[in-house]
């Protein structure tokens, strides 16, 4: 196969791997660059300037998942509306230079529930399908915990629906921000037993609008230490999550993809319930671009 | 009756009433000398320095509501526990001056559902029973929206069980601080298309930390204005508010106590729903510290 430059450049930060015949990892490189940090036009520029070493190689095809395709990014590659699987995804690849550097779309959903209400993810859709190539699976349910959760259901090779939540960033926004962080230690390490308590807590009556209020109340009435707070937190906002979720105990195994203290979180969560899981961590979004790569390149 | 003098000391502003024989507003007054605003030791003479002309009626009383009765505030007037009426409250006044100055205590609930978390209010209790004073009642379900909304359920004069909800505060710290407040137009006029919008997206699967999103994808595709976007969002707080409440439409009026801004909101909240409501502002505050006091003066 023609050597492939996998670049990831989302919101903050811009990553870039050099991968083999095999899609292995020969080289990698991250870089402070989001495209929040690159003026309109200068795309091009940066890429050059970080990977042009690596572009150098004649045949080099190079695949670009992220922000970078958003509408502040580098150009608008337009949603990529679901079902959609490697097919889909390099129907809808957008070329910048032709045959040569391209901008991998998101992925929209609209489903029958919410039919005025697309959900969208960008990037992700590459850390679904190579977290499913590294477990050697075509279905499964994945969550990519985060800023924005997702929640993604997989058959045969194509996504088929998925929900975003905005778990990470409300427990931010909670913790800093929220009355409830005046009283909460947020340096304090992992309280499991917290965290289960707010796992519990969730799915009782009142709904977590109602629950957020529960961090201050337990901590006024002594019941929840300033260092165990943002772990009932965590728990409370995973809960709610969860219990939206439609799981079977004895299905295969939730593939979560993210950062060990996340999917550690999701793991603990999903064993309340009696639901198995298995992690994958940042190398899903080489494995997914070159598996995309191979499925428009080989013969 | 002997004279009294209503206080009601919050968090961010103290206000005043002078009341006559029969619980007219003869004056009032209003400061942003809330409690934060206050060093500790100093709650008496800021009290003697803006209300001490009324204070040196010789049989004045003086009740102060709020969380000057808080751990922040005066002295920490304990919770009252519920179901807690005028017996109830009167009973837990603490003293500061015998028989002059007292402040009132907040209330505090737990229920069958919620044994280890117990709701807790601080001020809203006057206003609920000054609310039902004017309204001729003594059992009705009560809403007083804002920062904390909270739902209220009283028999028989005595408040049985309420529940907290963060809404106000989500609101706001959404609108401020996180990614939706980037496309949002918070000086937009209120959108009453897009408010019942919202009301109609909270029941949908997936639950409000998935429905948040719906502002940011509306947006994306076109279909929500950066200037409806507050409304919307408004609309999905308070239909999450709302799901949780076992309402029934033939019952008497729900009773939402607070600004016009807000209560007007929940009014047609609660249209949507078939379900009646009255309203009442700021004046439940004097009402009630009124009645209050008239329940122990009156012979």
């Amino acid at each position: 196969m023609r050597p492939l430059i996998a670049i990831d450049w989302g919101t903050s930060s811009l990553r870039g791997a050099r991968l083999g015949d095999a899609g292995q990892v020969l080289d990698s490189r991250e870089f402070p660059r989001g495209i929040l940090t690159v003026p309109p036009g200068q795309f091009e520029a940066v890429l050059h300037e970080l990977f042009g070493d690596w572009l150098q190689a004649p045949d080099a095809l190079c695949l670009i998942s992220g922000m970078a395709g958003s509408r502040q990014g580098w150009q608008e590659a337009p949603y990529c509306p679901c079902p959609a699987g490697f097919a889909e995804l390099a129907q809808h690849l957008l070329w910048l230079q032709p045959a040569r550097i391209a901008l991998v779309p998101g992925l929209s959903c609209t489903t029958s529930d919410t039919p005025h209400t697309p959900d969208v993810m960008r990037g992700e859709e590459v850390q679904i399908f190579g977290a499913l190539q590294r477990a050697g699976r075509d279905s499964a349910t994945l969550v990519l915990p985060g800023t924005h959760s997702k929640w993604v259901q997989v058959q045969a090779g194509r996504v088929r629906r998925f929900q975003t939540f905005m778990t990470g960033e409300v427990f931010a926004l909670m913790g800093q921000h929220s009355i409830l962080g005046k009283t909460m230690d947020l340096a304090g390490p992992f309280d499991e037993a917290a965290f289960v308590q707010g796992l519990h807590q969730a799915p009782q009556p009142g709904g977590v609008l109602h629950h957020l209020f529960s961090v201050r109340t337990l901590g006024l009435f002594d019941r929840l230490s300033a260092a165990a707070q943002p772990s009932y937190l965590s728990g409370l906002l995973i809960g709610e999550e969860l219990r939206h979720q439609d799981l079977k105990t004895n299905a295969d195994p939730v593939i979560l993809i993210g950062n060990h203290t996340l999917t550690q979180r999701y793991t603990l969560a999903l064993q309340q319930l009696n639901i198995a899981s298995q992690s994958h961590g940042a190398e899903a979004t080489w494995a997914g671009l070159f598996a995309l790569a191979a499925s428009f390149l080989s013969p």
